[in-house]
C-alpha cells in the first residue's frame, strides 16, 4: 500500500516517524508545508521541512519537538551582537541546514531537490519533499495588522488576535513533483495531526491540490490535533476561537469536509463521534497522544488499517 | 600625523593593534588585502580582514594569531554531516561574521560598506578597509597545478612548490575609497610584517596601487616578517627560496624597491643593514618579534618614530 503523508510541524512529524517505522521506505512519501518558510540573515529555513527530517534521522530535540538535540547557539549570539535579530532562536548544527539549502536554491537547485539530498545525507530512507518548489509565505492577519508567519509564531508568541490568514504567492505556485505524483498514485492520504490553518490549508491553496485531493482514488484519513479542545501544542485551540470554529475536534473536522472520508479522533472525544459523522466522515477513535515512539507506531497501525466503512 | 597601514595575515594585524594601541581613530587607516578571500557554502569569507578586526576587537585566539578566541565548531561539523567540504575550519562564532558579510553583499553593500559596519559593531574605534570592493583572488600556481589560495594555504598546507601567484581580477579592479583617499592624504605609509607576496602584492596589482605608493608624499616604511632568515609564521620563506629569492629580510626588501624609504629589520638581522642600504632604503634595527602587547606598542612607536633620514 503506498501511503502519502501530508504533515507540518511537530505533531505531524510524530506521526510521520510512527508510520516510518511501519512502511518501508517504497510505501511511503511525505509532503510537508512550507508556508512558514522564512528568510534569515540571507539564509532559507524551513521548519517544518527540518522537524520532519531531524525526527526521521532522530536529531530531534525530545524536550520541544523542533531543533536538535543538544544544540548550541554560539553563531546565533555572534550573530546577535553585530546587531542582527535574534529572536528566531537558529541553533549552530541547525544552521548548517539553512547554509547549504540556501546555497543549493542559490545554485538553482529546487526546494525537492535540495530536501532529497539532505536527507540522503541524514540516512533519511523515507522520502520527503515540500509542498511546492515555489515561494508561499503564510502571513497572519492580526489586530496588530498583517505579519509574516514566522513573527506571529515566534517573536510575538502567538500573541495577536487572528483575523485572517494569506498564503502569499500559493495562487502561482506549482505543486511539487512529490505531492503531484503521490496525488495520483497513493492508495491512502493521511493528514497528520497537524494545524489545519497554518499546515495544512497552505497546501489546499495551492492550485489544483484541493481537487485533488477531492478527487482522491484511496482512503483519506485526517487526524485531530485537537485533543479533549485543546490543542496538544501550538495555537491551534487559540486559532478556531479565533476564526469562529468550535474548539474541538469537530472544528478541525469542518475544515476537511469533502477531503476526508476518516476522521481520527481521541478516545477522550469518544462522545463527539456523532458529531464527525454528521460531517460525512467515519470517525475513528484511538489514542492520537504520541509521547512515546511507541504511541507513534500504535496510531500510524490503526490508521494504517483503517477502511473507509469500517 | 595621518597614518595609513597596509595588513595581511596575523604579522600585520599585531602590528596594526599595536598602532592603534598609539594612535587616535581619526590618525590610523587600515588597508587590508582581500586577495586570499573565498566563498565556502556561498558564504564571503575575507580571512585577512576577520583577523585584522579581531585582533582590534580583542577578539582573536590568542593561541593561533587567527580565529576567535574559545570558538566551537558546532556548525561546521554539522556541515561535515551534510556532505560539505570542512578542510577551512569556520568556527560557530566566526560564521556570524561570514552569515552577515555575505547577507550585506547579496543585497549591494560593498566589502569597504560591510566592514565598516562590522567594526561598528564590534566597537573598533580605528578604520579598517579593503583593499578593494572588486572580486580579486590570489591563484597560487604549483607544481601541483594551479590551485586557490586556500586551497594551497590550509588544505594543502602550503606544501606545493610555487612557482608563480596570480591575482585574478586584479587588473579589472579599482583601489577602495580608503586606500585611494588615504594615499592621496596620510603622511605616513607603513607596510606591516606581512607576507610580501601573499598578502602585498595583491595590493600592488590593483592599477594605479603601486605608482600611488611609489609616488605617495610622506615617509613609507616596510617591517620584515622575516626574521634571522626565518619566517615568524606562515609560508613567507618557503616562497621566498621557491621564488628564487635570498631567504632573509633583505630578499624581503628587494620586493619594496622604489616602495619604501624605510625597512625596518630585527636585531638579529643588525649586520644585513648594509645590504638594506644597497637598496636604497634606511635600515631601522628593533625588535620585531611582537609576543606581548607591549612588544606591538614598543614597534609601533618606533615605527612612527622613523623618519627618512636619521
Amino acid at each position: 500500500m503506498k501511503v502519502l503523508a501530508l504533515a507540518g510541524g511537530v505533531g505531524g512529524a510524530k506521526l510521520c516517524l510512527g508510520l516510518a517505522r511501519v512502511l518501508g521506505a517504497d510505501d511511503l512519501r511525505i509532503v510537508v508545508n512550507t508556508g512558514d518558510d522564512e528568510e534569515f540573515y540571507g539564509l532559507h529555513v524551513s521548519p517544518d521541512l527540518d522537524t520532519v527530517m531531524y525526527t526521521l534521522a532522530g536529531m530531534s530535540n525530545p524536550d520541544t519537538g523542533w531543533g536538535i538535540a543538544g544544540e548550541s547557539f554560539a553563531t546565533l549570539h555572534s550573530l546577535g551582537r553585530l546587531g542582527m535579530d535574534t529572536w528566531f532562536g537558529l541553533g549552530d548544527q541547525d544552521m548548517a541546514t539553512h547554509i547549504v539549502r540556501s546555497q543549493m536554491l542559490r545554485q538553482g537547485k529546487t526546494l525537492s531537490e535540495v530536501t532529497s539530498r539532505l536527507c540522503l545525507s541524514l540516512d533519511i530512507a523515507h522520502p520527503v519533499a515540500p509542498m511546492t518548489d515555489d515561494r508561499v509565505r503564510t502571513t497572519v492577519v492580526t489586530d496588530r495588522g498583517p505579519m509574516p508567519f514566522q513573527t506571529y509564531f515566534v517573536k510575538m508568541r502567538c500573541e495577536p488576535v487572528v483575523t485572517e490568514l494569506r498564503f502569499e504567492g500559493a495562487q502561482s505556485a506549482a505543486m511539487s513533483p512529490a505531492l503531484r505524483q503521490s496525488l495520483d498514485s497513493s492508495d491512502m492520504l493521511i493528514v497528520c495531526p497537524s494545524n489545519p490553518y497554518l499546515s495544512i490549508a497552505p497546501m489546499l491553496a495551492v492550485p489544483r491540490a484541493r481537487a485533488a485531493i477531492e478527487s482522491f482514488a484511496g482512503v483519506k484519513i485526517a487526524v485531530s490535533p485537537i485533543v479533549g479542545g485543546q490543542a496538544l501544542r501550538g495555537p491551534a485551540a487559540k486559532l478556531l476561537s479565533e476564526l469562529g470554529e468550535d474548539v474541538s475536534c469537530v472544528g478541525v473536522a469542518r475544515q476537511y469536509v469533502g477531503l476526508c472520508d476518516v476522521f481520527v479522533i481521541d478516545q477522550i472525544d469518544a462522545h463527539l463521534s456523532p458529531d464527525i459523522r454528521a460531517l460525512g466522515m467515519r470517525p475513528l477513535v484511538t489514542n492520537t497522544v504520541m509521547e512515546t515512539e511507541a504511541d507513534k507506531i500504535e496510531l500510524a497501525r490503526r490508521i494504517l488499517d483503517a477502511t473507509i466503512d469500517a
